[in-house]
């Protein structure tokens, strides 16, 4: 197996004269920045239900009302991208043969987090974002586990 | 009316827990931008591998070669990148739970996939440049298969 | 080597007062991405149409609708920009004097293919969308026909 | 109200068969955009001739020199894109027929001006960036003649 | 040669401790871009103001509505977003300590300005919208000072 | 309800007249997303430095060596720029007044983070890269500080 990943690891390996002996991957990953992106997709899912509709015979309060309505669905929709990106980049660059074998839900596990990114731009929904919170916390358990370091998930909020 | 948006909400879910059992998506999905893309990037890693240094001396087709081959890698990483992202729209939006019974590599399929599209940016590689259309085309065919319609992989060039 | 940087530098050269003689681009060009997204912006376009306001006071099924149509009509947009990215990039890319001795009114196709994008953000309509299919349709059919290739419009829909 | 909703709509309505009579557009549109970026095209352009290649083996000045040469490369790809995506705002969206019948050569105009923005992506060329700023003011003195204004041509440099 | 190297290195640094004693900058920098998005800010924030609710059982108007409604949001918030990025440019890369010792409330002057830009994406605000006008002419002003050149703040509307 | 409206519009006013006396800013805010980009700048640095040229007239291994420098050269130039856009996010919408008034420096302390970003695009210098580091976990502690807790600075390298 070990020799597949270092195959795998060649293949992939840009600087051609730099013979790679470690398992340690050159790049900087951190589940830190899809887990700040996954925390926005919870407050602007509660701010959006939190909000009021004024009277119909209010406009200025109407449009008011459609400002910020509009607003915070597309920075829901946004920041759930960018959570789906980050995760999507751990998957396919990070993780490699060698961590499949260890953890062998990991194709799943992604699976059903970057499903819950799109569900929550599809609905309004405080369990789903709830949920992708889990998945993240989940990831990033494995994550930090993969590199033999102990890190707390810190939430900012 | 309620219920027609209960309905709407319903059709639009694309959380794991619901088992889609029709074939027909709602969206408009098509691996054609992944297939144009993905000959974009076998094109410029030729192209790269064509290009022929000047002399030292000639200053001024040094710069020209130098802008002509910076510009081909970064179009060659950017084609790589959108094949990327469109690859993997099919496997978190498209595909559910009912397809991966019937594909049970799908996971690694697309988990190769977009691992070639990564080394495609890292290296200047025929070899996996070809690996990479030929796993748009196995996706194209999965695809197709999934919608129960017969479309042949016509490639631009 | 001189020669060649030469020989690389015409080969590239896009400039107007080059006269392309032959009909091998170098690029890869396909309508084939305009054609995905157009039938995105007729698909989004239906949607919009279709959805129900739910009654004023279901607050979680208004907001649901909010979020659904905010979405659809991003994504409208969204579609209808790319679709028009790409078709500009036929016009000033691709096509050359040559072509356009060929087909007279080239450029009066474009702009009125372009003015159809624009018009399908502005509007919910679908007689716009479909005229944008149509003309995304004639412009796959020129595009081929300079190649000397039978390339059939497939839908994805 | 639903008159001031038609009336919004016609108004807005960029589609080819409504022949717009009045000069008074309605969005704000502005060619001073394109002269900024077009400029830089012309700066980066010098700056890239400018430069001088260090020995081969002073390798710190060989980076310093590959990372300078590498963004101004990048930095004129990126201001001749968004020149390009700028003028093409202007003749999609605020050139109507009306003008299309006072300025005949306006789709060449444009075509030609586009594909400027284009060779000077490819090239590394002082005749074509010039060219392009030559363009960028034609269509500048033809965008204001439609306003009946007469706003100078003041650049940045 | 390498002194050439060094001095082109010098040329571009914009670290703090580099005092720059000359008013030459080497790139292309203008507000006038700033200004165009501003307007458009102003011009946005008016259209949304003016735009009137049709009655609910209209549902083609009801539609047409929210489109243009959530449109004209977006572009304001697009507007606003570039506006910010435009003047933040200004801030960290054109200024430079010399200048700050003559424009004391320097700091201050962009960061109100940015906070305004974030004004005008929160609100509807005519007020809000005018008052950022001002502060990219007040920009403008001390732009063009620093420049010693006189040039005129003109509006595209 | 329209009380609640106006409740949530000023709740959200971010624009300078409002004095915000609460600790509790609304929004989801963490200088994480700043610290991970900036450690890749400081890798991207390093890295480019370690890079080492081919000879001449080995034409696929100096085709590899520029195609990884480009890379690594346009990755720095993005995660300084994102390091950039993150920090001065926190200090366009973050901070406020109140917090200028206990950190006096504030506007300087950004003003020379965001020119350390410029600084590490414009060189490869691993002193500009650490400094550049150093200014974030300023920023980290004076963020942390302003909110009351106590968060570590944790790198992901």
């Amino acid at each position: 197996m070990l020799k597949q990943v270092i195959a795998q690891v060649k293949n992939l390996f840009p600087a051609p004269e730099v013979h790679a002996h470690c398992d340690g991957p050159c790049g900087v990953y951190d589940p830190a920045s899809a887990r700040v992106t996954a925390e926005a997709v919870v407050s602007m899912t509660k701010k959006i239900q939190d909000l009021e509709a004024p009277s119909d015979d209010d406009k200025a309060a109407m449009i008011a009302y459609h400002n910020t309505l509009s607003r915070y669905i597309a920075i829901k929709e946004e920041q759930a991208q960018k959570t789906k990106e980050d995760l999507l980049i751990l998957w396919t660059d990070y993780f490699k043969p060698v961590h499949l074998e260890k953890y062998p839900d990991l194709h799943d596990t992604f699976w059903q987090a970057a499903k819950l990114c799109s569900a929550c731009k599809v609905e309004v929904s405080t369990q789903h974002a709830n949920e992708l919170m889990d998945a993240v916390q989940k990831i990033h358990d494995i994550f930090w586990a993969t590199k033999g370091r102990d890190v707390s998930f810190v939430k900012a909020s």
